[in-house]
């Protein structure tokens, strides 16, 4: 006994976004059933729906980013009650037995995690047998895989947390973002704005290296320390051997050696885009500091439900535009083109 | 008052080597005279000499891993006495006063480290303005750049490890090598079969990585527990996403990519060797498993120091060619063959 929700959703590469209706499962004693109040629009979100990276499923319901209040819970769900402020994020689901599963790295399954929208699945688990995302009313999910969302953060600016937020988070935890640690952020996007909130919040001494200036004010407002236009070469020269941590969250192709040079000895730079075209890097300057590159994606649930406490607690959320379900096409082509300050946000009242 | 050392140099980069006379400057009060047993013959050394790196300064006496005893010391030395044996490594002296060179990390002294060979410095350091390495019967050292030599270690065997056995002891306790972790070695040559020695001593499990399997006994014997032919390219999938720590010491190009998918979760890739090509990494390679791709060099002389005790409390010396220094022109085509198990040393005797 499956139930019918409305949903935003593309019908082929090319589609335009439509109202639909979908089916959610019937809620099994572990699922949480949440009535969604917001979904963030990430940059993967257009990538999937248009099947940039292959392998689209349609209809295609993006979103995961999703924050809302728990409308119904299963038998066995003892963490979270009718009424509950929650959040979804890019997983919904993993075997749970693996060594990643094990630590709570659940987004390194070695089965390969059930991501929030997109992958294949039985009709059991998501009629239609590919599951759907957050641009809907309403989602059942695994109580495994939800967040609490702590009161004293407003539900539409903790949504992108779920997926921007988690993404900076664990490679700013991982690498050790903190007092006394020099850290620079490539991109001042819908993750790098993030980025450097999480990043100042943590104590760290934080650099954001954006192609312009445009966002300065913002930036320090956001908690930068320094903030560099990377068009102006002498940057390059002036920042040599300067950082421990670089985060890159731009996906389009950059110079990365250019960048690696601007890591200490011992700093790591760690890409979070997925460019087509492989990293060019030079031994010499890997070796002439003992560099690493390294990458990084979202993180695990246990990490997730850190991140959103923490942030919490620093009064945290992403800087949003909240648009209706009708906006998404054309939100979709400014955040192409990076016009959007910083996160565009449905808000799902409107579907 | 300098003074006359014979020694073994190329007049210039397409020359033959000739035994020539050079000066070593007069003792200081910080300095140790040494007189040189044994110098191995590094991979390094061909490329300076042929200056297939540029900058070569001639006459050019190679050699940087140097072993013998102490002729005679400074007034203001006590760490050594006449009689005893002691290594020179890659390095002659530093800054002392950077952050690296006071973590006695002084390979990435941030003036620039003075190599024992090839580094221009003032007449009174080296007379002829450049530093001369050890194909030499005498150096003069500062006693901060000089590493005793424990009995139970053969001086002709040690010799190696100055360079080779520090370039690769150095990512291995970087890196975490130890009972639990399995590491893998990329080559089997000078620099690799020392990496399998010191890995095992470690406790790691060592699996190497080799062209063919010609040298599967001898890994065997010097600790490997598994050996691969990477010509098989069904390898690549059997050991896929299965290791802790990968040391690449080969510096020919190799599909990297191919290489780092070999890493589990949080591993890395260090490569030691100096490609010309830079190497190319597929952003989802790394981020798939939250992977690393590094770069060493070398290793500080605290870690120099640790590592010959190391070596001498496990047995563990290089596997040498003994060769006289008329044969140094022949050994060098040798090792430009990978003809050579697996590092020659000359008996400075024969100067």
């Amino acid at each position: 006994m499956s139930n019918a929700v409305a949903a935003y959703a593309m019908a082929g590469p090319d589609a335009a976004f439509e109202k639909v209706t979908i089916e959610r499962r019937e809620l099994g004693p572990d699922d949480v059933l949440i009535d969604i109040e917001y979904a963030g629009i990430c940059h993967s979100d257009i990538h999937t729906a248009r099947n940039e990276w292959g392998g689209a499923a349609y209809p295609c319901v993006p979103g995961h980013e999703i924050a809302g209040t728990v409308a119904a819970v299963g038998s066995a769900v003892d963490r979270y009650r009718v009424g509950d402020r929650v959040g979804v994020g890019c997983m919904v689901d993993s075997c749970g037995k693996c060594e990643p599963c094990l630590q709570s790295e659940e987004q390194f399954c070695t089965r390969g995690a059930v991501m929030t929208y997109n992958t294949r699945v039985p009709e059991e688990v998501q009629p239609g047998g590919h599951t759907m995302g957050g641009y809907a009313t309403q989602i059942v999910v695994t109580a495994d895989f939800v967040v609490a969302i702590p009161e004293g953060i407003d539900l539409s600016v903790a949504a992108p947390l779920l997926c921007a937020g988690i993404t900076l988070y664990s490679p700013l935890r991982q690498w050790g973002a903190g007092p006394g640690k020099k850290v620079a952020i490539i991109g001042m996007g819908g993750l790098g704005h993030i980025g450097v909130k999480i990043a100042a919040a943590l104590g760290a001494e934080v650099t954001v290296l954006s192609h312009s200036l445009s966002k300065q004010e913002d930036g320090k407002r956001f908690g930068a320390h320094h903030y560099y236009a990377t068009s102006n070469k002498q940057v390059f020269r002036e920042l040599r051997s300067s950082f421990d941590l670089i985060i890159n969250t731009v996906s389009a192709d950059l110079p990365i050696n250019d960048y690696m040079k601007l890591l200490r000895l011992d700093g790591t730079l760690v890409v979070l885009g997925l460019p087509e075209a492989p990293f060019e890097v030079q031994a010499r300057v890997l070796a002439g500091r003992r560099r690493s590159l390294a990458g990084s994606m979202i993180g695990g649930i246990q990490q997730t439900q850190e991140m959103v406490n923490f942030c919490a607690e620093h009064g945290i959320g992403a800087e949003i535009e909240l648009i209706s379900a009708d906006e998404i096409d054309s939100a979709y082509e400014r955040v192409v083109d990076s016009d959007v300050r910083y996160r565009f946000v449905i808000d799902t009242a409107t579907i």
